[in-house]
């Protein structure tokens, strides 16, 4: 588990370069898919992970607006942000959080219930699915994409994931 | 790390619903980023699940050639022909394997090493990451894609994924 969030992270350190090198019109160019575009689709997927992370814990969450946020340094400035709160939760996480509940109420009164585990992998899967998009979107503008190898990232430890 | 495999074998299976409602046109086209096109992406994903599970059990792989499955049929056919073989391998996984040692030889003579848990990891990464891909091309060719959503597929069944 943790190892995976540890792959999400770093593939997003490497996103953040690459954006360094190309023009912020590219970056916030309205684009088919995702979410709004490059830099758009980057602050989603931080956005949602902070989210997850603070309703497991039962804190607030409020809904960024990415207008405040439309520029490279500015994502790169909300991510370390809320990675600190984010990070400090992973690397505590162990075996017996796994089937805690988390009960979510919806717009129809109703409450949705699901397991802890079962949001920290949907927080993964949800990050490498939304940089999949970004990288065909660098493709179409002509730039390599950052590599979504796992292996050959120095990632693994020893420590079980 | 089960659930994970189970997530994606359940959001493959959704594609292939997907690209019965889609032409072979479509569905064959050669797209920017990604392995080809749609199919050929699919294809790859299996493809690639399966090499890395022979190579983990030191079974010989062979290269798969597209040309030779180049329709929904052969793709689905290759599938559940390959996942009955990953699938026994995936559902014996236990933490003992984690780090269990991947030695493979370089074309320069060199070898590097993986752990088995890394190498378990870099799949799951790997088919997610690709999906992304061909979400993007769904939405290009004006078809909502499949959700990617973890959460809402009753995957969590108190098993330690």
């Amino acid at each position: 588990m943790k190892m995976m969030f540890h792959y999400n992270w770093a593939v997003r350190d490497d996103w953040y370069k690459w954006c360094e090198g190309v023009n912020e019109e590219e970056l916030l160019a309205s684009r088919t898919g995702g979410v709004g575009g490059i830099l758009q689709t980057l602050f989603h997927i931080i956005d949602v992970e902070w989210s997850w992370i603070r309703l497991l814990q039962g804190k607030d969450d409020f809904q960024e607006n990415f207008e405040l946020y439309n520029t490279l340094d500015k994502v790169i400035e909300l991510d370390a942000k809320f990675k600190a709160e984010v990070k400090e939760f992973v690397l505590a996480w162990n075996d017996e959080m796994e089937n805690r509940i988390l009960q979510l109420p919806q717009s129809d009164g109703s409450t949705v219930t699901f397991t802890w585990g079962e949001i920290m992998r949907h927080t993964l899967a949800h990050e490498i699915h939304h940089i999949g998009q970004i990288s065909v979107w660098a493709r179409e503008i002509g730039i390599q994409p950052v590599t979504a190898n796992f292996i050959g990232r120095g990632l693994f430890q020893n420590e079980k994931v």
